[in-house]
């Protein structure tokens, strides 16, 4: 329940006010270079206090790999990690003890298990996805031996939003600004409108955008591993994601077949039907709509999807709620909180991306002898 | 690859002009009576050529359970089932043994495979959900004895939609039309849509709407088995998804917290905290924005989710294409072909609902001792 | 719990009296000729009614492929299959339906799901085998293009046993006897004490010793993946299966290091490390006390385990038994039974040994990019 | 691949000499009193230089819990753990960095990873089967709510054994001596082989006998979840495995059925089908040959199961070899290591099977509504 994937696999533990966070990869290939600080740098893009628009909650969040690496190589075997928690103020949630915060996991994790802890969302803490930005550094370890790469931005905060139109944006301006957006007009925006909610003590959702290039075709499996079903489950399970499209997504719903088909049309080079490596071929497609996977396999175009963020549910204003007892309480939150998750997000984003897209290119191995 | 759930089970087998299509469902709880008549009932809601707006396909789809029950209750053993395969016009086809058609699987199942059963779309047609549906079928049985009801609906046919609030309809009103949408006004307009489209050699895409209603709090996991990331992952899985969201999904993205949280106001109930059964508890929400599910475990409240299809692909009018040598060819599909995907889609949504929300029902059971 | 293997996998579903037993195998490498003459063969082997020594139930037990091959090759999607049972007696077993018969499943299936398919022993039926040696032949199929071989044989009855090195027999012969196994004179010993024990009404265990050559080096993963814990996983998985050795198994346990430890020799070839295919190399075993699998993983030598198998429960003499009121009965059993599960579990040995290292193989295909 | 489990699983990494040994464990029921004291014991018991029998290398072997217990309880979330290596000779190893030692893992994991972490055997040593202990301590926990009982001895010390059944010994008594053997006269003996064999440098192999009391009927699934089959999976995966047999195992299979079926008798109680709680029944067994577990599912009865452990591959005397450029080598093994690994696996047989029975006991739940 706590781990994803099936040969290339992470699975996690450690709550938000705990000793450590953490995480064991499992499938990592052998012989793949670990470059250390690479992975320190992703997690750096997903640590809290990086700019005025994300969280005070300062943490260094310094990974410690604890095996599967032997002279910088991954050796095949299992690798543990682990982040320790040195800067919570639990005392900061005395007073939520007791009470359920809205739309916040509290209720939902008491009644499962009958007990919960109760500092800064426990388990279902945000804080617990940097388990998956390391696995995911690690993902693009080896994707980048294959020269596929994952790119991820902020597309919309709120009613600003970009293009759908992922081609039009220089995807290298992204980390210039601290939204994670590639327009910059449009990041000066969106960073005043998520300074300005942070003031008035409220929260404002948003979408990223996705973009996986070099990835080879034959990539997804038949009805339960089709690529974007593993996709849109990596997408889901990260904290506040409400919703997830690929290709022309909801917009194409309203769309005639004659409008979204991707005509073929032949191309120079040679047929080429590995499944392995980026693959020349003898056709091309014309149009994208797809998004790069039809009938749920990689088509080796561009792949793409978006990704829908509610606000952050902690407020920095009174709300009525109720405690165990069933009695009514107005509840003023202390902590320190993202007033929105968006530029955060990206590096989670990218990262099950990686390890989503790294698990089906190990299964299509096995597809042929 | 071809396996769906983790305790509750479906493997599935079968390919559009094979001999037969089927599967076996195994973690079906033992001694629940299996009404055969309500299985097949649900399959011919899925059925081809029920109306003039879905395909010219004439299959009698007669289901036959080959084990796992005996004197008309499941015993716990595996439920192994086919629908044999009997009106293919695999002839159809042969023009397009050698041809890729845009925006279907042929060309990912060859790159994935080397080899590819063109007949009928092979394993990527949309005929492999009967299997889903049976599967389904044997969920629902399961879900009624503890009051679960699982219903889906036509909610958008082109940019013709209905209201996003699902508790605007009267949901016994589904089945009274071929469209499957509880607004008879707007039923009539998707109709005369699609068979118009249908008429011009075209197809059209549309969204699905699934309401859960009388689920208990407590089901879903972290991490890996968010209650909404199962859901997607199942909902995604189906031949030409495109999208997923629940609760406000998308449109939410533009809101602040304050608008969205779910506030929770006393209620008279004394508490209750089972994870097995249906609660009464001391507290209730004033709204259910987040769609029945918090920190991806549901609260109690109903579910409800939209899933985006696109336009079928198959288009009965000429279209560009490459053959295997890579040659540009002019295709013209003939075969029975839905011009929108939409009302058969209906009972595939619920189906795949009805073993996401069993199959977390019997993890939740394990939460405590 | 009713599926075998990670990514070359059996589901099964059947019970003895029910419709027909069968299964759906998925993982199949694409592209691999499907002989399915050489299936029924392997059928034949395990069908009831080979011998004098076997049960007298006769069933043609033919098996038809359902799905998953197309033009005499594997697709890629699943293969489903099934065969009818046609010779139930299932009144025979009306006498029992509220007994529980001794060293049987009748009770703890019951216990476990409250309700019991009584005829012929239902789920927990050595008729369900066939489901395995079906998918095994297809795991045969596949290993044969790799030149790895798979070879079973009964190398004890009652107390006659042959000698544990199976290298000192010619494995050519097993099938020239009906206890199938190598030695003449002692497979005339085993078949005339069966016969003496079956004229008794009384049943006799025994063991079976199995062979695997030409498996390359590298197949097993550590922890929960090595390959004899896999092997002996699926090998007690099996019908009337008590115990499981590999290498000097239990016989070793009294040995000193000095005696089993097998010493590598200089070899001439030039060295070779890749996982994929039947390897040369630059050393040699002296010995292979080992079994061919040291630290979990195969290195290349003759893989070779033994799999004890207690006499079979049903008895056709009168026992002492309860029923479910708790009442003390005398029962008689009717039916048609194996003296000696033996000669009939030689094939489905193979059938388990040869999905398990296809899997195993498969698996390692994705140690290293 | 280094995950053991479906419902309680655990998760292990770590090498002998990299940073730290640990796992997460998910699937922990909440509520549960975590008692750290009891499983430092546990863990105490698999320590090594507990005695002048086992081996010098002395680590303290603190385990630190770093998720998943919120004041004292069990939260449902995983546990996170590790223990630090502090005591690792690396240089003691730079002899045998290009070596293959003889019946090691050495050659096995260089030929499936072409990349191999030599010091201390790496992934493949014996000290990685403390995360087990951690594991299985836990596990005891949850099965001590429900008086379920797991208890391993040595059986047997190369030619020294102790009588097959278990009922004859007095198992309080098996802590008090190194050897963890419950009978006196015996242990003393086995104590003085262990010596002799540590003194010629050499190595000598044993048996573990394993019982669990208290187990419920009706654990266990068919097919691939059969009881005993993933008790032997569990136990072949403990390093230097080489054999499993349940009830009368290897023994039985010379057995006539007349002498190994177990009589049903009726009893005085009334009738208990539960799954879930030990139970009480209307009938009971007069023999217990069957080992507790008839078709794969438990009945009640004690379940028994027997481990037998090949000699140490180390050896502190010279042995002939080869190295990685196929050169003849004679090698000269400095190190600290356990001439008999039997007392330490005592701890590790249980630890195994407490997790597997949990699991069992988990799935369980779910075989009816």
């Amino acid at each position: 329940m706590n781990t994803f994937g099936k040969l290339f696999t992470l699975t996690t533990f450690g709550e938000s006010h705990g000793a450590a966070v953490g995480g064991v990869v499992d499938g990592m290939p052998a012989g793949i270079p670990v470059d250390t600080a690479f992975i320190q740098h992703e997690l750096d893009r997903r640590r809290p206090g990086q700019s005025r628009i994300t969280t005070d909650r300062r943490e260094a969040d310094r990974v410690e790999l604890l095996s599967g690496v032997f002279e910088g190589k991954s050796t095949g075997a299992p690798i543990g990690f682990l982040v320790r928690n040195t800067n919570q103020h639990s005392k900061d949630y005395d007073d939520i003890r007791n009470l359920f915060r809205p739309s916040h996991a509290d209720y939902t994790y008491y009644s499962k298990y009958g007990i919960r802890d109760h500092r800064g969302g426990g388990r279902a803490s945000a804080r617990i996805t940097l388990s998956r930005v390391v696995a995911g550094a690690l993902a693009k370890l080896v994707l980048r031996q294959l020269d596929i790469s994952i790119t991820a931005y902020t597309s919309q905060v709120g009613d600003i939003q970009l293009d759908r139109d992922c081609r039009r944006y220089d995807l290298s301006r992204i980390e210039s600004n601290p939204v994670r957006c590639p327009d910059p007009g449009k990041a000066k925006e969106m960073e005043a409108l998520i300074a300005q909610v942070k003031q008035e003590g409220d929260t404002i959702g948003g979408v990223v955008t996705c973009v996986v290039k070099g990835c080879p075709a034959g990539l997804g499996e038949p009805e339960s591993g089709k690529l974007h079903a593993l996709l849109g489950a990596a997408m889901l399970s990260i904290n506040a994601a409400k919703g997830f499209e690929y290709g022309e997504g909801f917009a194409g719903a309203a769309w005639r077949g004659s409008q979204q088909n991707d005509i073929f049309l032949p191309a120079k080079e040679k047929p080429q039907t590995s499944n392995l490596k980026p693959q020349t071929s003898n056709l091309k497609l014309q149009t994208n709509h797809s998004g790069g996977i039809q009938g749920g396999i990689s088509n080796g175009e561009d792949i793409y999807f978006r990704v829908a963020f509610k606000p952050v549910a902690t407020l920095l204003m009174a709300q009525q709620t109720v405690d165990k007892a069933g009695h009514p309480v107005t509840m003023n939150v202390r902590g320190r909180h993202d007033p929105c998750v968006l530029p955060r997000a990206v590096p989670v984003v990218e990262a099950m991306a990686a390890m989503t897209i790294l698990d089906a290119l190990l299964i299509s191995r096995t597809n042929r002898l």
